[in-house]
């Protein structure tokens, strides 16, 4: 196997479709959000991605069938008047930084292929706390991108991310930028704790509006219910505990 | 030395032999396995592979001899109606990502050469509990060998692994899918504390089976009870130090 | 993207330019006697670094831009007779051994490119305690370049610093010497705990005087102001804790 | 720079020389040992080996000077009738599993560049104790090697060091054998806690006896003598130390 290798499926035709990025991240929100649009949205299996940078390992599936792991490119056909999508996702990143440069080349070189000059990457950005409202917030490789985006409510705040933007994510602008691609990563705040469906859709709401395409959000809003479950859980959890703890008072009085 | 050099010793007439992988895994299930074959039946070793991606290490024998660590196929002749096996035994797996795919390849290219088409993965799978019945479990790179494998006792459950198969034996299906190898991996349940030997002789009776093989248990077997033995001995001293702290009644009239 | 890719923006001409390297190291000196020349002389942006060795990111500027993270070279033009200085600033090293090696073959093409055949590394070396008087201490590749730096204040000590100089430094120094550069390397002792905007002054204050140019240093002691304060109150913190915990003779009544 | 980098400084004719490796491992035993040779005996630099495997670093010597880390070949020409050795040593072995395998095959290059067929590894073996008597492990690549070490003191042991002989050391071993020279690793005994002179002398003691010269033991009984000292100072602080807390019968009284 080479280091890379790109396992081409089908072959649509295209017009000018649009890469939608959704590897593991942060709250797992681009990868929730990228898979949902499979779920929801008429899609194609076009071209499966193999790396020596992804772990050495066979996924099992339903019926106990093994396959080599790697990321996937569906074309997914929108019903509205945007463009078709094409949505990465997969299961890991790189496990080196050089790795990540050369997953990044071929993810762009298999858009390119297929006539993509635009990209979204889809993520999540922590904040440490729980979210209350979920703010998108969005960086460029060009400034005249941003009216646009702002438009459909993402946020541009000066410097942040703080520590840049790193993983397949940053480098489908760093790398995309430099190739002339027009490119954008919209970032769904999240706690950063734990898996976010609510963040997925909050980015979901903006590529809908920018792109100009529907989907239903039922299945992503049971995930998030769930989500809300497994939290209320935890607090009650907490709360136990710390009542059985004892008081400033009782406290007074020990020893 | 190029990064993997392949010295082949023997260049015996094989008619279609299987490759039996057995490398170092959870609870040794797999090298256990292979090794028996080695020492049960008529083997002779035909070749040797060396990698840069192996320790910087020799071997020392029992007269004090180094030899360079290598992973080692030997043939091996059964008894019964069945195919000749290529038994691929080592000490070490790959130490990075992109080590295991070469390696692996290098495996799958030394069985074509001896005419291979056929591969079976041994190896264990964790239970994070003392194993009572050891099955078996498999995974497969095509539906249709399935039913064969059921027949002999393999069980196949949705999705599990739930992490996939990882290493070498997951790449034996993997890549060796790919290439068009028929690959199989059996997982002895297995502690995944301990070295299991009988996990060991669990995934060998599903193998006797299915090649039309017979091998004798014993000394498989000896190595079983003087396990059990040290687990005796393990659970005796956990006994005695729970035996020497207080009851919780006790500690109610401490302080 | 090649594992190292050299942009170049502009191509004055410069006459037998100075490489200045002020990268990430021991309390951030080298960085920030680089990046102060970058804001204190007429500079331009010469050319940009990328590697696949730095990590995976982009950088987002003020107004929501992001930027394939590099390291960047300016020419910067001084007033006095010194000659032309190439200065090279980034925010990150290399992340493995070899990439330290290509990094710096790199930079090292880029400055002959410019024609420079001398060059000075800028760091910190570690005390390991707070510093009262900010030595320079230099290493060099030739014995003949000691006394001009040794006039300007720089001490040589035996052996010093005694674990050598690592990363691209280092390197400019090692691999700088192979090739015939007259390298020198400038290291102002530091704490080692924090960024030193003092220590960093020291280094220019050399700099300039072996360099004969002139700069103000009114922003770095702005900088060094505000590193008092934020020493001055984790001193405070520490007395109050300290203060709150019982005395050694209050201790002897406990118990 | 290349991956790995010879730069030859002198061209003696040397009649089969002998390769004696000593780099850092256990105890520093080789490395003390091959130091040794060069300060007693009659010496000269041959040639320097860089490698991008070794830390991008510079060493300082006593003027302050500079100069890229690398290990170095030097010619030692014995006063009896033995052969000419070719030392190396230096401060490194590589990072990575493959760097070793590169590394040891460029230090056999330049050994057969001499003219030399057979090497002698040196290093230490940790017992895990302080060593009372110090034994001299033998490993060799073949059978016929051992009844010459045998009589100069040298012991085999079956399978041991249980863990093989890592890195450049094993690979002498593993690496040379396959190429055809004649080689030995000697691996004296020590607590493996602490640089450990008289092993190195103990070590040294065999191979002047194999290699027919001799070297005076001055210095390193003087390295043995200090480190004792340093040795006692710990025995006595552990002791006070030890005294300093209450007796088991003292325990018995509280609470």
């Amino acid at each position: 196997m080479d280091s890379i290798d790109i396992e081409y499926v089908e072959s649509p035709e295209l017009a000018e479709p649009v890469l939608i990025e959704g590897l593991p991240g942060v709250g797992h929100v681009g990868k929730l959000a990228a898979e949902h649009l499979l779920e929801e949205l008429d899609s194609e299996l076009v071209a499966r991605l193999y790396a020596d940078e992804f772990p050495p390992q066979v996924d099992i599936d339903d019926e106990g069938i093994a396959s080599l792991t790697c990321a996937s490119f569906h074309a997914v056909y929108t019903d509205g008047d945007g463009p078709d999508l094409l949505v990465l996702t997969g299961d890991h990143q790189a496990s080196t930084n050089d790795g990540h440069y050369r997953l990044t080349d071929a993810i762009l070189d298999v858009a390119e292929e297929f006539g993509s000059q635009r990209a979204f990457a889809l993520g999540g950005v922590p904040t440490g706390e729980l979210v209350e409202e979920y703010t998108v917030l969005g960086a460029v490789t060009a400034a005249e991108q941003k009216a646009a985006l702002e438009d459909a409510g993402v946020e541009f705040r000066p410097d942040e991310p703080a520590g840049g933007i790193v993983g397949v994510s940053g480098l489908i602008l760093g790398l995309g930028g430099r190739r002339g691609f027009d490119s954008v990563c919209l970032m769904g705040e999240t706690s950063g704790y734990l898996v976010d469906p609510k963040s997925a859709q909050a980015v979901l709401e903006v590529l809908q509006e920018i792109l100009d395409f529907e989907v239903d959000f039922g299945s992503l809003e049971d995930r998030a219910e769930e989500m809300e479950e497994v939290v209320g859980k935890i607090r009650e959890m907490q709360d136990q505990q710390q009542a059985q703890l004892p008081t400033d008072d009782e406290l007074r009085y020990i020893g």
